[in-house]
């Protein structure tokens, strides 16, 4: 990040008066956490704020203040379209097109694959867009405030599992205790994003967990979520969340994989937990993501994509016990 | 916390060759943490230090630098006996004889209902025994290095279930941030922590959900183990660790209650979401603990404990509603 583009940031904003602020498809707490934040600063500093995304609000982040989905509908033309945590602009849906419309464009972003897709474009590999919009909004020329840092802290957070993941570095436990000093509610904040496991949820993890089976020495796990299971479990499809991460952290395990049913295709979601690349098993597949998480979707059936994925599990293992990453 | 408490702490280490630090009963990730953090300042200063405690180091504390729980006879007197994280001196188990034999005594604990049992009591309200001996060794002569830092990090990250409960401060992340800086194993922190739920916990976790009993509209959840469970999963005792947790995380649990068979007695977990006090329901059954753990010990079998526990556990959350905690 450079004083350039920090300049150039602020310079945009304050010649701009209609801003659209854009959330990617299946929006998490990194995402709209961000959003929350930009949208509160941006109301600060009275600038009229559109938030564009075209999925719903996720329950465990209602909590975020004044979040809801704005509106799918917006006709007019922006002076200023703002991109947060996107890698491409296909991550903002049908919202590209608003992007390719609008007088100027910001990408802000933590993704190491981004493209670079904006006019400007800060692109940091970090813990999260939370920490790299922190690090912007901390040299503006406005304090932040409860909601605001409500919304970086809630960002960080989550994407880094609270603070667990390598990719936290001295400066994300910084950022946060900077962002404690806002009074933010941090009890509120940990239950509703890691102590709000639905009763569906529940039954679905201990019902999928029955049938969880083991490769190479419990070293890959692989479940299955067929969709009559969630209807068995009163869920939804977002219930599977969670259920992968549940796999990684049993001990031998190094590669997790959760299998998830869908009308002629399989979504595919790989954790992996210290050498193991998750991008590698879903590259042939056409997937994307991180070393730690990445996923797919892979058309046939459930059993048909179990052993396609198995194999290519395996090579990877034996890959990384060679290389490591 | 004084100047004066630092001080004497300082000159009463200059003062002593021979010393002994205390590890508690059951020994958890602050307790060891911090023992490990001050094992190695110690040594850094040249001192003969012996490491006292009685049980040995759970699995997932075993990568800490340098452990072992050292030995349990220690005929000779100590010129200082400094306990960690110890609410009061029967903590230290037999270790309670050595520690009135010692020269000088100091006790550096986190718990509010510390009895001040040592000759030097540097006690503060704070996350954990780790962030309290952070602020004292961060005022020392000597710098910190990565053994040192990683049993601080460990003991904050322990107790504060990595950064999440209320407890956690501004200060608290300035702490870790810091610490940071001494290039300490994150990854292997946090897998170790707790990504290292071993294959018997998690078959005990599954098969022990599944006769999971809700009461109140699912605001009270009650988890039984029986003894021949543990067998069935080839378990041991210890690997019910986390199943509380992970029941406090449903959604609409306030008040999450595991019982663990013994014979002739039952061991009583209870922990609390967001307002219902842990301690209360133990109290009337001689136990412990903090506002959102505690924990006793009842005679009698599963099923008359699970009785008695669910009245007062009913009582309890009847009576957080009218005035929180």
């Amino acid at each position: 990040m450079k004083n350039k583009e920090i300049t150039l940031f602020y310079q945009w904003i304050e010649e701009s008066d209609n801003i659209i602020i854009g959330s990617h498809l299946n929006p998490d707490g990194d995402n709209l956490g961000s959003l929350t934040a930009l949208y509160h600063y941006l109301l600060k500093l009275d600038k009229n704020v559109t938030w564009y995304g075209e999925d719903s609000v996720p329950d465990d982040l209602q909590f975020l203040p004044n979040i809801k989905m704005r509106t799918t509908k917006c006709k007019e033309d922006y002076d200023l379209f703002i991109a947060l945590d996107c890698a491409d602009i296909n991550r903002l849906g049908e919202g590209r097109k608003i992007f390719k419309r609008s007088n100027k464009t910001i990408n802000i972003d933590h993704h190491k694959t981004n493209t670079n897709f904006a006019d400007l474009n800060i692109v940091k590999d970090i813990s999260s867009t939370g920490e790299l919009l922190y690090q912007i909004l901390d040299q503006g020329s406005l304090s932040l405030d409860t909601e605001i840092a409500t919304g970086l802290f809630t960002a960080i957070s989550s994407d880094t599992g609270s603070f667990k993941y390598d990719s936290t570095k001295a400066g994300t436990f910084f950022a946060a205790g900077h962002l404690m000093e806002y009074n933010i509610p941090i009890n509120k904040i940990s239950v509703n994003l890691y102590q709000k496991r639905s009763l569906a949820k529940t039954s679905l993890l201990i019902e999928a967990m029955k049938d969880v089976e083991y490769l190479n020495n419990h070293e890959i796990a692989i479940v299955m979520v067929p969709l009559d299971l969630i209807d068995k479990c009163h869920g939804k499809q977002s219930d599977t969340e969670g259920i992968v991460e549940f796999i990684r952290d049993i001990e031998p395990v190094e590669i997790a994989i959760l299998l998830k049913e869908r009308r002629d295709e399989v979504k595919v979601s790989i954790r992996t937990k210290s050498y193991a690349n998750a991008i590698s098993i879903v590259i042939p597949f056409g997937g994307g993501g991180h070393v730690r998480a990445a996923g797919a979707t892979i058309s046939g059936n459930l059993l048909e994509v179990k052993e396609k994925i198995k194999e290519v599990a395996l090579k990877e293992l034996e890959n990384a016990r060679n290389t490591g990453c």
